[in-house]
This record gives structure tokens, C-alpha cells and sequence, in this order.
């Protein structure tokens, strides 16, 4: 078999490819993290003294994903459903052949009183908690980009849409403060997630047997996993978690929210980078965003990525909960195989979406005259509202709510004549009653952003500490 | 219109139909619950002197869902894309006509200074609290249950099972305490999800602007939005969070995961209440499992209904978290509806699974002889990993692994020609290296449940607290 | 228990709640297809002799679905997990206490046969294909409107837009033939898939064993069912299907190609009708679009419905996917219950968006004011891909490819300086190379639609037939 | 960069690593695919003289995906978000340095009219084809193997289960049958799919508008279109469909129902070949199924991992589906992009699980006697259904319905104290009325078959011409 006719470096997912995730969560870095694993345990087992002092440097010396055929044994996991198994016997015939001494027994010691699935679930959530740092470190830059936006736009007045339409006058720094509050609580989300990823440590049928009698009376199995649980930098479980699928789902459910937060930020952008509204345009970079075919065009690049990795989310995640409501005895019957994939889509989805993001956010151009252009399309329509709410009481007369049916015929006269609701409004209501001045202050989309300095302070106080370590 | 001709009852999920969750998710329920999230709002309003101090009263006396033609509302829905709008004006012609005074004016107060997407989002929100608390109650039992059964059950030795096929021995206590760990972890996410869920406060774009118009200087809508958490016993905010779906992926997740949990146990009960196997059976109860054709069958029905109901959570999950990676603007065009329906069916779901598994877990028949019979089955070829531990190294002879391989050999001719393996072992191994007595006890599947017994503990103490509070 | 107490309208999905396809799934219709199925059947039964030729008339005068209590029998589905066992029942209590001689005997002949689940799944089947009945006429209705905007817009020129951005001239006339390529081939998709929707007809195990002895020697169980069949207006299927589920995977796929149609329809509706861009406007009713708020907005609900309901379908699509992967045995214990709620909601999102897109299209305002408008934004670059073919070689000189780098390097001149495309064009190239009125040519984005004209022919010739029968 | 750093190679996919699937859709072969569109389309240019004469020659030089570097491709494909853009660089550059003549004008020449998604759409379906033909193969293989063991087991009596409990008596030949029927289906939809798989030729905007320029007055740019379909093996579209994604539907749909099919089987023999059932055995082979930990383990490997490739296809197809729906403009920004790694997993999965059927069903050991002891278990119960048709009557005395209640009684007395019902039903009956002979023959499960043997003869029949080609 060659290796590149079955190779996969991501051609098809350009969302992932060549990223620091992709690479993290590499065939190759699972064979590391497999032979880590592997490695730490024979450290605590010659500890504990259950196995030969020497052993570790034995396997160690092997325990190198380089020495390792990852096609060859991609094809032979097959045979046993898992690839674990033709690892393991790699591994100890690799052991078997150092210029060492002893490593017929060091490789017997190998993986003792463990089983496949110790194994494949722990290097996974290793491989996850090493991506995870960088997702983190990412999502970290980005918030802290955004934050700044957040700040810099505090009076940067702009028009909020809802359902598409311009409802009210806000300020872009509120929008950032936004995105920044979807990316940091999801960033929390992720880190705590990873922080509580156990080490799965069973045996055989989840009850640890083999290990018990290698432990013997006064053995602790329970105390070696922890010790190996430590050594890993995973959390200690209270009992193995073989068909108890929720670690798993807890991981994925806060790689998707990373990918909804940052989709979100993206939908923004591409929308508001197109021509006829043009209130961003994403950084540029040598090579991104041109076409094959026209010379013109500056595409959005960064956020299509990611948009289109949010959009891959979904499915991803609803696999890792099929597989949890799926599974069955004391391994499930192929809902455990089917987790693996979708664990690391989501690892390198997520993770090419907090590279891009970070980039994004901090190389965001915001064009304020767009915005003020757009703002005015509306014109005083946009703070309707507000009239309704001060000026309609003027004109109920009798009659309370008159006004309000009132104010919405006027606005209806502006809307279908084009008359300046200004005008309109000035002949409805007395000066004495509404002052010109107070009439115009009134009509100042400026004056009508609402608490959105609160906002933009509380966001991003609360995020602070974590965004700027 | 007629209602009834637009009905669902839940005739076609009868995992869900006729249960509590079901129930408090009706669509009258939800009117209750905007209503609800209205008359707190004139609460704090009148509180704060914004309103008269006489609205509340005549909102409190048009503040209940019977009021309301639901089927009509759902209908006019359509208009405003929200069920909030025609409630509102309906809400409005109600106060109006009340014997009370000044009504024209309470029902202008009503809704002041909110936006739909608040009342929608808050009560919704409610309504989840609402039918968590029924949810956890049944978890809780379920948890509680499963408790005694693992207690009781410390001593039954089973076979585990891994990939359909026998691995080692383990006690039902074990596979009774693994259930309860499910249950446990997904109960307490739901509970913590559910005391997180935060109020929807921001007006019609987000901003409070039309709230920061009524507070004028000096007020504080910020606190007046967290008295309203308060009094709806919703979490306070950072912010609004309008395009910001985390919150609703987080209930979604936490649901999702109870029917995860849930499922396991329906998987397991389905699998060992077959004929073949008879390990388990249901509990019985009138009208319940029987066959319209065939009178001898007792289908397992609360398993088979629990398993559908997870089965379904998967695409649910997808669609709350696709709608949050879809969201744009301040308020998004179309994802924010899709996901009013699939919250409400998983907490149908989740609902209808968890009163069920309650009552499986209350009512489940175990049977030791069928453990037993289905253990022997497999003879002491169940323990083959402990021999190949502790007798193989016997065999190593000059060579070690040696020892393995004959093992292995003698494993293979046992199962081929039927030949006890003990008589094999026995031939094989010289008495004085093994004595007849030793032999016998490491052939004893209750010998070789490892830490079984310690994990109970561990989890059932673990999970004490939560499941009887 | 109150049935209103349970009852769900669908308040909480607007796109579906009051439209024909929602009443045409409720749980009254299921309950009156269920009724059609059992009295189709007797018919069959009598007319080969089975059972009295009285049967059929006193099942007939039991089988309408007003007389059985939706609600109650919802709630009684629980005990045997599915709505035929309660109906059952009550149905044969409705006949026996018929005015009408024989009732005892009619009652105990309904349903002679048969299983549930040959009543479930016809049943389903029956109420889609009734169901689609309603769909496929909106579809034509959109698709014949669709048809006219495209014929209406042959000339109207209208920016392309790709990844976001501007990228050539286009027609709005091709845009509606597009839209209506995408509707047509779904609706053409669904009333084949409805078309074979295929009767289930197996007996309690699939083998017809119960309907093999009541025919006995000579008779033809699948005869009978080719009859039922027919009347029912079903397909013959090849066998009974009853753990075999592509007929409901084939249904499920072809309602969420509607959806997905419809969903692209209303995704450029959304986009079009914003203020910025203003291309469209949706057609407006009376409370339609309405804010709670804001006086002067007009939201596009319609698209923000279909687009909610298009949000919709995968979630759905992948439980009927799991369920038909999930199966096991000859009647699946658990993913079949989970197939029905899917595939109504399904019918109702398809149905909805069906619905509103029929008023989407016939009612759909064109501005080319708006679209001349966009279209200039960008200028002659929307041409840029024809200066690269055209004018490129020109300026090639003696290296072949140099004058694609030398327009390239204008193109970005004018992006940059702002200068016109056209002086630049002039000013490079000798007129005697490129006279005045050519180079005017090649600038014109009118005169660059491609095969707009004859593409628009092609899909309205297409689907002229299917969309006006 | 390191490729090997980036590689998966389906390490953590055993259900599809290193089968001819895989390779057929590695990245390789896509690149090879877009290659070969690049190739044909110069060869229709040449033949129209729109191209030199010398150009194809000159492009099939360097055509082969092994001059490119797959991992390079892959990370520089986010610059642009598509691979066909950095491959066409290295195309040109690598003509340009063939030893030909007119390499400049061929570099130049490549991809002339075309645009990136035109490349990648059809490139992506000709390698789905390609792909299908091995699937299809499998498919048509193991079918040809289930209508063997359908016909070798016309007589094999075993016991159908419904709701995971004994319903009545079947054929292990029907159920076999039941399998092909599924499998027979989705191989025919999957093969018609594949037929139908559209050519995308539509230029930058969907126009064809350089093409049109290229091909002048009285050229047939739709001409060229379909003579490039017919060289690629692609059917001939109605119309560009850029945003217009059925095609891309239907074949994920398709291939998920062949999961779906192939899962339904894997289901049954992982229950089937359970030690307590024992009536299968997956066929053996030196290293699989073999545990790491468990010397007599024999695991139904080839099951597990079909089934956990059927577990994967609703999320994927959930992905297609959303992307489809969420299509926007005339290039979509990011739902294009996620459609390919999902139909390139589909097609994997449906490879790896086709292949791995194939070899399951050619294989599968039927163990008749273990049939025959678990269809006694239940003993004459299991044909209480026919009991009940036709003892009851005999029962009824006066009163219609009374003898089914009385069979009801006799067989809930044989389940409660174990008295065999034929000696109850004797004992309740008189001989007269139904003699011992009938009686036993009446209890006879092998006489209780039903259609078993001609629905059987219509299954195997309705495929026989396609799986045996």
C-alpha cells in the first residue's frame, strides 16, 4: 500500500487544512498520544514496582510516532476495530529490537492490566486537551482583539438591524462587545471542558480486573489510574467511563458553541462586507480572497472559512450524541468507533475557526462613513420608536393611545411620500409642547443608543481576566 | 378555525405524550408563561414608579392563559413571525374590558419598554425552569432507584459484555451503578444548566434604548431588567444576548445529554429482557406491553418508548446549535424561530424519558439465575485474561511470552473441542507450580471482579447527595 | 386530563402553525387515516368473502375520526407504544354499541389480519400522500410564478454575486429561472416519492401468517394487499417493509429538498429586500410584517418563515436517517416510533414554506431601479473578466500572459485611486487596437449576461409542463 | 511543512480506512479529478479551435495528480477557500516547464472560460462516480450472497422478533431476503444517483459568459457544456447549479441509504451472533476480531464497524442538507464549502461499509440449530396468534369474543405456571370439535410460516437481474 493514495491533508476542508489544530490532531499525533499514554503508565506501574525499573526507558526509547507506519496501521485497525491493537504489537516488536537490555520483558510489560479502549479514549482526550490549548490561545487573542473594537467603537454609531431591517440606532462597539461576549463564553466553555476531560482506565470489562490481581491485597488500582490521570494532565474519574458516553458529548457540545460563536462573527462580517453596505472589509493577505477569474474581487475569505466550518458543526455533534444514546453493555457494538472522527472534526473545525477569527478580529478595517451612510438611509425613521414613546403622549388629546395611531400615520405619510418625518411631526405638535430643539434632539439617532456603553463596560470587564491572562 | 383540526396531542410520540413535561410545555403553558413575564414587568415598572401603581392588578386579572384562543394565536402567528404580537394585542382588548378602573391605561403600560424577542425568549426560558424541575425530580428517583439496585446488587456476579460478545465477569451492581453515574452526571448538567438560564432583556435592538428613554437620568434599566430576573427566578445577564444563542445550546446540550444518559439504560434493558438472554424484566403494569395480536407478548415498552425519545434528541440538538452558528444582525431571520420547537421537544423528550426511567428503575426485575446461567455459558473461558496472567508466566519456561502463546493454544483447542479448560490447564501446569486448590480459585468468575465492589461505592456515594437531597 | 392542557397548535413554530398541511397532519387526521386503513380493509375482506358482507357498513359508520378523543388516545398510546392499540379498542366499543344488527361480529372482524404496524406506517403513508397533494399544488403555483418573473426579467440586468461580492452582470430573469429549477426538481422529487409510497402489509411478523390462514388454500394474502392497496391509493410494494425503512428515508429526503429549495428562494429574498441593497420587496398584507415596536418596519416574514422551516428539515431528516440505520429484528424496538413525529413535522415545514412561497412568488415586488443601481456600484470592473479575456491579449506585447498582469495592475489603479476603468483602458491600449466604440462595448454590462436568455428558456421549458398541468 | 504531520489516513475510521473507497476519494484522487476536467475541457476547446490543436497534448502532460504536492495544495487552498486555485497555478507552472513546444500558450489556455466551481463540482462527481462503481460492485456482490442464503434457508424455521421479544415463527430465508431487499433498493438508488450526477459548467457567475465570448456568434457554449459532460461520464444539466445543490443532495441521500440498509444488517448479526443467540457467525480471519486484552474472544468486527459507519451517515447528510438549504446568491459563501468533506465521508463510509457487507454475507455462518432452540423457548406460545384465530371461535359459545378472552386466560396460565398450553388448550376444547392431529398441527411453529416462501421468490426475483449482472 502507498501511503498517499489514502492520504487526507484536509484538500477538501479548506476551513481546517494546514492549521496548528490539524497538525495536533494528525494521525501522527494520535499515534503519539496512544504511545504517551502507554509510556506514563509503565512509569507508574515501575513506581508502584509492578513492573522492572528499567522498562520505561525501554519503552520510551520506542514511544516515538515517527518509528510508526500511520497508513499501514490505519489499514490494520480493521482487524480489531480499534487502532490500538496493531500499535501495540508495532510497538512491542520495536521494543523487542532496541539495543537495550531486557526489552523482551519491557515489551510483555508494555500495557499490562490496560485495555484497547484505556487507551484509545485517553489518547483522545490527550490529543484534545493539547488542541484545546491552542484553540484557546486563539479564541483568547481574538477576544482581546475584539475588545478593543469594543472600545475603540464606543461612539461609533451605527444602525442595528433585526429580521433584516434597520430597527434601531447602536453603536458597532456594541456589535464587537457582542461577539466578544458569544467568543468569550464559549472560549470559558471549551477550557472548562477540556480541564474536566477523564482519563478512561477499566481494563478489559471496566472493573479494572487485570489490574487487581497485578496490584494484589492492599493494591490501588484506583490510586495508580489517578496517578496516571496526573501524570496525563487529565482529570480523575470516579469510575471508568466505558459506555458512559458524556464526557465525550461535554467535549463536543463546547467545540460546536466555539464554532456558533465564531459563525455568528462571521455572518456579521460577510454580510456587512458586501458592496452595497460596506461597513467592514476583512484584513487582507498576499494570495487571500482573490478569484480565478475575476480580477476585481476581494473575497471574504477568513469568514466564509469559518462560516463554513459553523455550518459543519451540527452534524459532527449530533454523531457524538447518537453515539452517546446509542451505546450498549460494557463497549458498545460501534457507537464508541463512530465518536473518534467526529471528536477530531470538531477539534480541527474549531480550531481552524479560532486561527481564522483571531486574524480576522484583529485585522478588521471598520468603515464609520458606511456606517453613518447606512444609518441615514432611514433617516428619523429610526428612532420611531422613541417618538412613539415621547412625542405619541403629546397627541392623545382624550383619547389615551390616540397618539400612538397618530405617530404611526405619520410615519406611514413619510414612508410613501418622502416627506421629512421631521416636518411632519414639527406641524402635529405644538412648539409649545415639544420645543424645536428638544424635537431635534429627539430625531438624533446619537441620542438614542440606549445603555450601550453599559453594555460594552460590562462585557468586557467579564471578560477581561480571560481574554488578557 | 377549528382548534381541534389543528391539534397534536402527541399521538404520533407517545414517548412524550400525557406526561408532566408534556404538559407544562403545552402550548397554553407558553401563554402562561409570556403572561407571567408581563405582569412581573408591570411589577417592577410599578415598583419603580414608571407605571401606575394600579396596572398590575389589571394585568394579574387578564394574566391567565385561559383566557386565550391558543389555537387562534398560533394561527396569527404567522403575521409577525412571533406568537408574542398577537398575544400582546389580545392581552391589550382583555385589560381593556376588565371591570376595573383606568384600563385603557394599564394596557397601554403593558409590555412598556420590552420588545418581543424579550417575552419570547424569557418565557420560554421559564417554562424550561418550570419543566426542569419536574424533569430532575424524576431523575433524581430514577438515580435513587438505580442507588438500591447497585447496593443490592454488589454481590450478583454477571458477564460483562464488550462488543456483544462476553468479556469478563462483573456484578449487575457495577452495571446498576455505571446507569446511575449516567444519570447522575446528566442530572446535575441539567440543574446547573437550568439555574444559568438568563433573562432576555434588551428591547428592540438590544440597546434598552426605549427603557433608557422611560428610566431617564438617573434610572437604572440594568436593574430594573435584574429585578425582573429575580422575580422570574432567571438568572441576571451580562448583557442581552439576542444573536448570542449559547444559553439555549447549553439547556439543549443538557437535555440531549439526559436522553443520552437515559437511553444507555433503555439500550441495556432492551437487550437483556430479550427471551435469549432474560436477565431483566420490567416492571409490569395494566395495559401496558401488550400486542394487539399476539397475547403471549410482554414487550418491554417504558425501554422501547425511552429509546425512542433519545433517538430523537440528536436532530434536535442540531437544530438549536445550527441556529446559533446561523444567528446575524440583532436578531436573526429565521434561526431564532427554529428554535422555539426544538427546545420544547426536548424538554418533551427529556421529560417523557426521565418519568419512564424513573419508573423502569423502581419497578426493574432482576434475575440472579438467569446472570448465572448466561455467565456459565461462557465457563471459565470468561476469566481466560487472568489466566493468561497468572498462569502463563508458569509456561514461559526459557522464553518469555512463551507461556502466552501456549495459553492462547490452549484457550483455542477448549473452545474447539469443547474440552474443559481447567482439565487443559490442569494437564498443563505442574501441580507443585500451581496447586489444584489455587487453580479452582483463579477458574472462579466471582473471584475476578476487580474493583467492582470500591466502584460502587464510589459512585453511588458520589452521587448521594444529589439523588437524595 | 384536560386535552387542551396538552395541546400543541404549533404557537411555537409559525411556519406551520394554521396552514393546510398542518391541518392535514394533526393528530385528527392521523386518527381518520388510521380509520381509512381499517375500513379499506374490511372492504377487501368482504369482497373476497372473509368476513359478512354487513362488516364494512358498520365500520364505516364507526370510522370518522370526530368520534375518538385525540388527547385520551394519545395518552393511552404509552401503554403498548403505538396510537392504533387505544384506537383499537375504542373503535371496536364505538361498533358494538352501533344501531346496526351485527355489531359484535363487525367488531371483532375490523382489523382481522392485521398488526399495528401495518396500520401506522399505511396510515402515515396515507396522510403524506394526502399531504403532499396540498404541497404540490403550492409548488406549482410558486413555480408557475417563478416561471413569470423569469420571462418578465429576461432583460433585467442585475448584478451576480459570489462569496459575497459583485462578481459579473447577470439577469434578474436567470435568478427566477434558478429559484425555479431548485422548486421544480424538489417538487418533481416529491410527487415521485409520494407516487411510490408503499402500503405495509406483513402481519405481526412480516410473514402475513394470520392473513395466510384466514385465506387459506388458494388464497391470496398479496393479492388482498395489492387490493388494499389500490384502494388506498398506496403503491405495491415488492414485500412487506417493516424493518426495512427507505420508503420513509425516501419520503423524509424529498419533503427536505422542498425545504431546501424554498430555503434558497427566501435566503435571497432576505437578502435582497434589505434597506442597503433593496433589490425586492415581498409582497405585504394586512398585520404582516408588523414590529411590536418599531412603526416603520416592514419584516420579510414570509422568508424569514421558509427560511426558519428550511433550518428545520436536516435535524429531522437525520432522525428518519438514524432510525432507518438503527433498525433491528422485524420490528424495531424504538427507531420506528421515532420515524413518525419526524416525517409530520417534515410535512408541516414542507407544507409551510410550500404555502409561503407560493405568496412569495406571485406577490414578489422587483425594483430595477435598485438593481441598475447596485450594479453601478461596482462599475466596469463587473466587467473585468471580459477586459481580461478581451483586452488582455492586446496589451500582451511580446510576452504571452503579460497583459493579464498588465490589467490586472489597472484593475487595481482604479480599486485603488479611484480613477475610472474605461480612461485607464484608453490610455493603455492604442485606439487603432481597440476603437471607441468597441472598448464602450466591452464595458457595457448589458452586453455581458452570457447564455442568461438561453439558460432562463431552458428551465421555464423545462418545468412548463409540471407547473401548469 | 511536513505532510506526514498533517496526514490522516483514516486511523481513526477503521470502518473505512484502507479500502478502495478510501483510496478512490483521497486527496490524491481529487486532485486527479479536477485534472482530468481541466484536461477534457481543453480537449473540447481544441476540437471547437477555440484552443490550438497542440494544447491537449500539452496539458495531458502534466496532468497527473503524482507531479503535485497534496499537503501544499491543501494549506494553500484557504487563500482562495478552494483547491482548484492553487492547483491551476501549479498546472500552468508545471507546463510551462514541459519539454514542449507552446507551453506559454497551453499554460494559458488551461481553464480558459471556466471558473473554480466549475472545476470542483464536477471533479467532486466524477469522483463520486468513480467511487459509486466500487460501491455499486459490493452492493450487487452481497446481494448476490443474500439471495443465496435466502434461497439455502427458504426452510429454515427461526423465530421473528418484534419489540426485541418472540412474535412468531418466520424463515431464516425471509430474513435474508428482508436484508437484499434493503440492500437491493438503496444499491439501485445509489446506482441511479450516479447516473444522474450532473456536469457544472457555468462560469464565473452562472452565465457561461466567458464562454459565451469565447465561443462568439453561432457558437454553442451549452454545446461545449454537454460535449465536456459526455467525455467526463456526467450527465448533461438543465442549467448551471451553483447554488442550486440537489444534485449534491441526492447522492448523499443515496448513500446514506445504503448505510442505512447495511446498518439494518450489522444490527441483526450483532444481535444474532450474541453468545445467548449464537444463530450467526461473521466469517473469520487471521487477525480479526481478535482482543487485546481476551484470549477467547472472537468479536463480530465486520458488523461493529458497518454498524459504526451507518452511524455516521445521518450527520453527514444532515451537513449536505443544511448547506443546501443555506445557499445563498450565485456562489454560496460557506455552505459550498462544507459540502465536500461530507460527500467525500459518505462516500468513504458507504465504501467501507459495502465492502465489509459484501465479505459479511459471503461469509455468514447460520447455525440452524441454535434457531430451533430459541424458537422452543417460547414454545407453542409463539403461534398463540394463530390460537387465537382459530381455537377461539371454537370457544365462544354464545357470546362472540368470549373464546378469545378465554385464550387469553389459557396462555397467561401456561406463562405463569409453566403447564403446556397444548395440554390446557385439550383440556378446554373438545376433541370433536378440533381432533389431536389439527391441534398439533395448529402448535406446529414450521406450519405457521405465512407468505414466508413466496415473498422470498419476490424479493430474490425483483433483484436477481441487478445483483447478478
Amino acid at each position: 500500500m502507498n501511503a498517499a493514495d489514502y492520504a487526507d491533508f484536509g484538500l477538501l476542508s479548506p476551513a481546517t487544512a494546514g492549521t496548528a489544530a490539524s497538525r495536533l490532531t494528525s494521525d501522527s499525533q494520535f499515534i503519539q498520544a496512544m504511545l504517551d499514554v502507554e509510556l506514563e503508565w509503565v512509569r507508574v506501574l515501575a513506581g508502584a514496582g509492578y513492573v522492572g525499573a528499567e522498562v520505561p526507558a525501554a519503552v520510551e526509547a520506542a514511544a516515538s510516532a515517527g518509528r510508526y507506519d500511520a497508513a499501514g496501521l490505519a489499514g490494520r485497525a480493521q482487524g480489531g476495530g480499534n487502532p490500538l491493537i496493531p500499535l501495540l504489537a508495532d510497538l512491542r516488536a520495536e521494543i523487542r529490537q532496541l539495543p537495550l537490555p531486557q526489552t523482551a520483558a519491557a515489551a510483555a510489560a508494555v500495557h499490562k492490566g490496560a485495555t484497547s479502549q484505556d487507551i484509545v479514549d485517553s489518547a483522545l482526550f490527550l490529543m484534545a486537551r493539547r488542541t484545546v490549548q491552542v484553540i484557546g490561545a486563539d479564541l483568547r487573542a481574538a477576544a482581546a482583539a475584539l475588545a478593543r473594537l469594543a472600545e475603540e467603537h464606543r461612539g461609533t454609531v451605527t444602525v442595528a438591524r433585526t429580521l433584516t431591517q434597520h430597527s434601531l440606532p447602536s453603536t458597532f462597539g456594541l456589535k464587537a462587545a457582542n461577539w466578544l461576549a458569544g467568543v468569550g463564553q464559549a472560549g470559558l466553555r471549551l477550557e472548562e471542558a477540556a480541564a474536566s476531560l477523564p482519563l478512561q482506565w477499566g481494563g478489559a470489562a471496566g472493573t479494572m480486573a487485570a489490574l487487581t490481581g497485578l496490584a494484589g491485597r492492599g493494591g490501588s488500582p484506583l490510586g495508580l489510574a489517578a496517578q496516571l490521570a496526573g501524570r496525563l494532565g487529565l482529570a480523575e474519574p470516579v469510575a471508568p467511563w466505558q459506555t458512559n458516553r458524556l464526557p465525550a458529548t461535554a467535549l463536543a457540545a463546547a467545540l460546536a458553541d466555539v464554532l456558533a460563536a465564531a459563525g455568528k462573527v462571521a455572518n456579521d462580517v460577510l454580510l456587512l462586507s458586501r458592496p452595497e453596505i460596506g461597513e467592514l472589509s476583512e484584513p487582507r493577505a498576499e494570495g487571500r480572497g482573490v478569484s480565478s477569474a475575476m480580477p476585481q474581487k476581494q473575497n471574504p475569505v477568513l469568514s466564509v472559512l469559518i462560516r463554513s466550518a459553523a455550518l459543519a458543526a451540527p452534524g459532527h455533534l449530533a454523531q457524538v450524541q447518537a453515539a452517546a444514546g446509542g451505546a450498549v453493555d460494557e463497549r458498545p457494538d460501534g457507537s464508541w468507533h463512530v465518536e473518534w472522527q467526529a471528536l477530531r472534526q470538531l477539534l480541527r473545525l474549531a480550531g481552524g475557526a479560532a486561527a481564522k477569527l483571531a486574524e480576522l478580529a484583529q485585522g478588521l478595517s471598520v468603515h464609520r462613513d458606511r456606517m453613518a451612510a447606512n444609518l441615514a438611509l432611514t433617516g428619523p425613521l429610526v428612532v420611531s420608536e422613541r417618538i412613539m414613546a415621547e412625542v405619541a403622549p403629546l397627541l392623545d388629546g382624550e383619547a389615551p393611545g390616540a397618539g400612538k395611531t397618530r405617530v404611526q400615520a405619520l410615519v406611514n405619510e413619510s414612508l410613501s411620500t418622502g416627506a421629512p418625518l421631521a416636518d411632519l411631526l414639527r406641524a402635529a405638535v405644538p412648539a409649545e409642547a415639544l420645543p424645536d430643539a428638544r424635537l431635534a434632539e429627539l430625531l438624533d439617532p446619537a441620542g438614542y443608543t440606549g445603555q450601550s456603553d453599559e453594555l460594552i463596560t460590562r462585557i468586557t470587564s467579564h471578560f477581561k481576566e480571560w481574554s488578557c491572562p
